[in-house]
């Protein structure tokens, strides 16, 4: 009988950021980043592999459609993962000559920019290692997927080291803390309605390391303190401190990408009003509430704890009426807590400049699903492949 | 018989940009900036200046209407100007115990963002060194006024030395090259329709210099090499050199505003779109033919040789469509050379996103109008009081 591994991941939320590469093809960063991994309940993606003899060549599938195996990345990390079987002998050598069918879901619009490929590769390395029964850091096979990848394979707070080494061996995540050292956070993220075609992140990463003299600076001098530091306020709990960090590195980030020749920019009218929304906010409570950060788009993610969710959610749908009924999604928000918020020093904006938020926290990163739901069934064929 | 002198004096553009003080009383710059100087005749402030024992009080008239002469910046001007012809023992002491009248008025909207407060104290000061009939360096004087209105007291391209001195007697502003050794460039003022209120410049420098840590690195490494490169290329008329290194400065100074803590911006989805429609001309030529620049505000001016301007005008007016019968304003573009654009890899914006351009040249710096048309009448009094 064929076994079925399913595994589930979520994306993470980097509060330093990761931008430039020291080494493209090994995916090697020039600087550390630091990472939050979200809630698997709310968003992830699902992954379920088989071997087997009678599948002739590797396939994959994303969201129903069957997909090219003929990518390098992907190719990279079967590769990586089927040579660490042969060597640790955790399988027998038929087992590793069969081909794999991997299928892959997401809960969330992968277009919505939210590093769905981070989830993916997360997802689809931990399912791998789990079939060929490895032993390892899988931080570093996931990084070979996509680079931030490495960061969700952990859940609460995690590190990813650039390392020194040519070879890579040194870059790989470490956690920093779990996430029930920290249980009060939240995370709301904010899904701009978008029709901009945006840089990709592995080009504008590409760009701002060939023409930014400041991203230098940025790595040699800013980077290691803020991670320092970000590494005490977390641990710390020094949710004001973590709060500064996280937005003055997302802003830097963003400076980053407009000193790139050409520049380039994610931050929109929108992404500038939920910037000005949020530090008016900590400026009426004198204290810092709510932290902003920015990737590779217009959409935020806030961070904020428990007790102050009801009252900023209810400053989001004042500034950013919708008229989506199922406009917040993800963990409930007690109702009677809801705050209807009737004034706030910010203008609201036209109608549905914001298509919906998800309310998540920060989760135990990637699980193993022995009980399903399997996205393959028992012949190991794919299930909820879509008629085109 | 009273003596009124009326002098003229533009704007300028800033190449290399002015952001941060190292003494705000004095107004000294962090570092060196590179401007061109507009030409008088398509923008200007003009300024009439008289003294007269009739006169009960220092008065100012701005655009028509009596503005307080309670001003800290306004009456350091007056005060060194008065000091200096003590000195210089330019005028008799009578003469100078009297107290001035002062009426200026801008052909352009002040509240168009485009640094009138530059024009216009480069204006006062020049009316009021004639007045007193000082020989000295009136940057300086015009520095403590505004900073960059130094930059506006010569035509031509001009350089502000930040100066290194406590007391600012190093911070002075000379010519580059006159008007006369570029007399292909021409400037578009792109002035676009814009409903925010964007922090204001002294602010903003202000709070870049406290807290962003990229400022430290632009001031210390970047500026210093891209003004001697921007000399050597406004020298040898090498357009493309001097458009990359303009749009470079520009993109940086904005990253510098979003480094800043909190951050802000001044550049909107509209002028992101214009930053676009250049590099894609470029790009369609593969040659630098345009250059953008944006000051503490979203309008953007663009740098072009004149052989260009009819072709540049017609992408604008097709990216940027308006309704406005007085759409492009200033120096007159030939109609049969007026390119009708009507394909161009740029989705076209909304109507009437820009208000109107301003089609000018590079200019000779302040003018003395002996021959008038005055400000003020024979007897000083104000002409052009709006009655409100």
């Amino acid at each position: 009988m064929s076994v079925i591994v399913t595994a589930t991941a979520s994306v993470n939320i980097a509060v330093i950021k990761y931008w430039g590469k020291r080494d493209e093809e090994l995916i090697l960063p020039l600087n550390d980043s630091i990472s939050a991994t979200l809630d698997t309940n709310v968003m992830c993606a699902r992954t379920s592999v088989c071997a087997r003899p009678d599948i002739q060549k590797n396939e994959i599938y994303l969201n129903g459609i069957k997909n090219s195996f003929d990518n390098k990345r992907l190719q990279t990390c079967l590769k990586k993962i089927k040579a660490i079987a042969t060597l640790q002998k955790t399988v027998d050598e038929e087992f590793l000559s069969w081909n794999v069918r991997i299928c892959s879901e997401n809960n969330f619009p992968t277009a919505a920019g939210l590093a769905s490929s981070a989830a993916g590769y997360a997802c689809l390395v931990t399912a791998l290692a789990k079939l060929y029964k490895i032993q390892t850091d899988i931080s570093q096979i996931a990084r070979l997927g996509s680079g931030s990848a490495c960061r969700s394979v952990f859940g609460g707070f995690v590190r990813w080291h650039a390392g020194v080494k040519c070879d890579g061996s040194d870059s790989t995540a470490a956690q920093i803390v779990q996430s029930t050292h920290w249980p009060e956070m939240r995370v709301l993220v904010l899904v701009v309605a978008d029709k901009e075609k945006h840089t990709s992140s592995s080009i504008g990463m590409k760009k701002s390391s060939e023409t930014s003299e400041l991203l230098k600076y940025r790595v040699e001098h800013c980077v290691p303190r803020r991670v320092d530091e970000m590494i005490n306020a977390i641990k710390k709990k020094d949710f004001p401190r973590f709060a500064e960090l996280t937005m003055k590195d997302s802003n830097q980030f963003h400076a980053i990408c407009l000193d790139s020749y050409p520049p380039f920019h994610y931050l929109t009218d929108v992404s500038y009003k939920i910037i000005d929304v949020v530090h008016k906010y900590n400026e009426m409570y004198r204290e810092t509430k709510v932290a902003y950060t920015f990737d590779a788009g217009p959409n935020a993610c806030l961070f904020l704890l428990e007790e102050n969710v009801p009252e900023v959610l209810g400053v989001i749908k004042y500034v950013f009426p919708s008229s989506n009924t199922d406009y917040v999604r993800g963990l409930d928000v007690p109702e009677e807590e809801e705050h209807t918020f009737v004034q706030f020093p910010v203008q609201p904006m036209e109608e549905n400049k914001l298509q919906y938020l998800i309310h998540t926290k920060v989760g135990d990163g990637p699980q193993i699903h022995y009980d399903g739901p399997h996205l393959l069934n028992e012949l190991g064929q794919p299930l909820n492949v879509l008629k085109i």
